[in-house]
């Protein structure tokens, strides 16, 4: 990530001002303000603005005329309480605005989230930098062998083929990947050229069919240059943007929770993690009951808890006889922890 | 439920026509079209119009041309799937209409659910009919005791309180509700004599406010009547409304999960309930994968995995040194069919 | 309005802390903090929070770095050209979060504005004040006549049954309001006395129900009370509730222009004044151009853009050849100053 | 626009079975279904579903047991009714369902509208088609001019940069386009040349990366492909992708109101009015009122109203003592069809 010096000097002085409030304010938030926060290799996220803290979230679900008065452990316990039964709107009444760099194909992904709101920089109108989204090689993804698909169901269903990073060792061993699917050195220089010379071939058109002088470029004067709007056509999915995106703590943690999951692309994976320790610095109270009841618990279908209940029983019970699927048999022994 | 003939007559004309179609069509639905499903003591439910079926789901999650072609033992495997990874978009591509009479109480439960279209039966132009809601003595409440409270957390949080139908067999076992709490037959009595003198009580202020005539009422020629947007302001919350409400496959799900658990209130829950039986003929598939792993799956926070990991393990866990309050681990047990 | 002690104190204890923060802070807004403001006989707004001012419209808009450092000037013609062509985004970036005090019949107009959260008061585990809104007598209106509707068209259409306040003049003037419809003071103080008889009618029966220690009632020892979620359904829709509805200022506007319309029911109108003035104090820029474009602006369809054109090349239009029924083109008139 | 041969087949298959229905059915629809309608050089529209008509807003709006049964005049005064004054939610119980093909950045656009049900092919699991948009010659726009901006209010604010296309005779006109500006035919050829050589070079990278046995591509098994969802990277905006779409009446208008304007980009205007004349076959009566009350309407702000007043009341009132900007005295000359 690098900002211009423009860019760093507006951040500085946004964060050297401070004026009193009565509102709620949230010491660890302050902090954070203004500054972005790394991700990928141009990308950030920033906090641009916040409303509410774990208080607010019981003072909502109390309806109260005060702020939250009573002690933090039973704050924590009504947060606990409402988070374990999907008492939602209470977390709606906290609101964060981040600013976030980002490709536009991980834009893609994110936008899918409806409940937010967002102000996305404009390729109609203004000129995108050269900034291009390319792989560390740790990253750089395989494409699962079709015999190596664990249920022959997958077939059915395009987006049920497993990929999965390499040399990440926990997800390597349960998806028993071999080696033999791994880019050799030699192929992923070739991977990381073809990346990086994509992003150039099509900045240069880029460049050539806006006609104007910018980014270097030095404007043709004999010929006219077209729109931004359609020069862009031309630019890559994984080039950068950046937008504006507000949402409600209960719509945060929703999307954090799908997109922080394994099988979610680790690109938008990346942003979910940054912006997951700044939910904690926001609302360490929700955050912890959000990590014990959401992304460190795990859901069990009817047939899952029959099996459960005739293991508990004492009964040694097999996949062939659990009458779950061999993949739904690996997810239940992988929540629990146990050999498939 | 009663209807008047003008509206009985209303939809046996509705149902006589058919037309031919070249959309998805459910013949079970159609079995069912129209017809007032009866719910409570004056209301119903029909659905009114229904879009896509099974197929249509699969058809969205691939993205394909044309109708689900594959076998249904396919289709039930991909819609299993979407359930369980929480791929809701595809579910949101059945729409489904109701008709739903209902009381006032229930309807501003019922209308928290956003994702919706409703179009409400309007008491600032129309009169609304002398029917109100009075529950069945079987589902008349009492209030459970304070010191019954199980964790004493409960005055946290006074949605927490906690209460039960009588006679609920099931429920009470689990609530060690005794019978000291039980309305005798005189109070009983007693509580529906309040309950049907104040609707009518209410209804002759509101005619009398009206003067109109109209249900039974003579107008005073010598009197002005107000607005109804006004008179209709004595009416009490247990007076029944209707709407049109159309949502989508996925949203009634979600609806149908939160409104079918025993916290919810039971009125609601009978509405909850017809529309289950009416989501099962429409979309079995979908059905049977929301049985399997919404309805009937249980999820286990992450200290409550490491109980369960440690049980696995013949470890003998008690509540004590699980970490878990009482009250989890309650809700653990029962989830597990297990004594507490 | 009255305000407990105990509530008045927390209101008092939360103005009189204030932080230092770096977020965007609005002197105008600071001031406003949590003190409610009047609304109807009981009724009140109050803002808890906000996020957000004219500037970070503007900051969204360009999605920029820093704050709107540009002239004021700058800032409000980018916001009046947003408001004129609908572009909505940037104007949801900024959110607000009230406390509010309402009867149930406005809170059920209100809840269907469906993009907002909402916290409310449950009357299933906790006991309602005995709070009624009794409408002054000015507001207290009457039921237009059938044959004074202006069309024939509006038995089309029973929503469209024309309800004016009296004494409201200019209203008046335009509806033809005749004197012979007003309540006459005697049957005014009995239309008040049956509004306030059923209040305490009603309550009376609902502390019967709870038999509780409560507001005044003395428990009767050897009964038991019903469950507060099934007594509660005596209380009539003018009783009081509470919530916290928290939007964001597009949704806000959107609000604000519908429920400040003359169709709008004269009580949510008397909402929607008080939360105009405390718009006005956020956002000054975006409340002018909310005035000009919106609720001072006027929509002239296809027809009446004919009917303007030739009007301004010199014809004498009249309604008879104007291609306008007499309701629109009343309401074209209306909107132009002009008579009928 | 190409289907392949499987493709045709399955639409056909779809459009030669017909079943009985008891729901509403619109014979033109029935007509139009799964029949992909060409939009732009490889993009289509087509239905694949729809529910409710014209009557169906009607029984909304009137809570009514029945089907319309009324006379179509009077359906029709009543729709053109609840538009005039925007009554939003009738129009929300009818749903349509669209698939459509449409390049990126025209799908970033539109993914705007969040009230809309969405599944899109996946770029991670599945392979893109060689299928790019490249605009027809006389939409190939050219950047305008700063000197050329009306106001100097457009440096203000960079999404207010006019655009037009060339040769639309009736916008050259009143934005007073100037010949030099338009591209020469040499330079129009080379802006060809670099879109489409453009998509090709990025295709032959992404046929690398995936090394598949796949679009006339032969795997290397020297080499190991990386993972479609990387591999796609290197895809320009105006690949081709498809999705699903659905969305009720109302939002579909508000899509279309918004998307049809002069403003909205050329290439998904055509995707617009594409829907336009479905919307048209679909709903006639509701199309009628959309064009009369929105369309075809105009706007007034307030200070244009008094603008109107004086010059009905016969003054000669010019841009320099109107109180309008040169921008807004423009826009709402053109409404009134007059000369600046």
């Amino acid at each position: 990530m690098s900002l211009t010096e423009d860019q760093s000097a507006n951040i500085e002085s946004a964060r050297s001002e401070a004026a009193p409030t009565r509102r709620v304010t949230v010491p660890a938030m302050e902090e954070l303000l203004y500054q972005p926060k790394s991700v990928l290799d141009h990308g950030f996220v920033r906090v641009v603005d916040y409303m509410g803290d774990d208080a607010a979230v019981v003072q909502a679900a109390r309806v109260s005329y005060g702020r939250g008065t009573r002690k933090v452990s039973q704050d924590a316990g009504l947060i606990r309480y409402l988070m374990r039964h999907r008492h939602s709107t209470p977390f709606e009444m906290c609101e964060i605005k981040f600013h976030v760099k980002l490709p536009i194909f991980v834009a893609r992904q994110w936008i899918r989230h409806r409940t937010a709101n967002v102000n996305e920089y404009s390729a109609r109108y203004s000129v995108l930098d050269k900034e291009f989204y390319v792989p560390d090689l740790e990253y750089i993804k395989h494409q699962r062998r079709k015999d190596q698909e664990p249920e022959g169901q997958a077939s059915l269903f395009p987006e049920d083929r497993n990929v999965v990073p390499i040399h990440t060792a926990a997800q390597s061993r349960t998806n028993r990947q071999g080696r033999e699917d791994v880019l050799s050195p030699d192929d992923a220089r070739q991977v990381l050229e073809i990346l990086q010379n994509e992003g150039s071939h099509a900045y240069r058109s880029y460049l050539k069919l806006l006609n104007e002088d910018i980014a270097g470029n030095q404007k043709d004067p004999s010929k006219v240059g077209i729109a931004r709007e359609l020069a862009r056509l031309v630019l890559p999915v994984n080039i950068y943007t950046q937008w504006y995106w507000k949402t409600n703590l209960h719509n945060l943690m929703h999307f954090l929770s799908l997109r922080s999951e394994p099988h979610a692309q680790y690109e938008i994976r990346a942003y979910a993690e940054a912006m997951q320790t700044i939910m904690q610095s926001w609302v360490p109270l929700t955050y912890a009951a959000f990590c014990e009841y959401r992304l460190g618990a795990a859901t069990f279908s009817a047939t899952m808890l029959e099996v459960l209940r005739r293991k508990l029983a004492g009964e040694n019970v097999e996949q062939a006889t659990s009458g779950l699927s061999t993949r739904e048999w690996a997810e239940m022994m992988a929540a629990l922890g146990l050999e498939r």
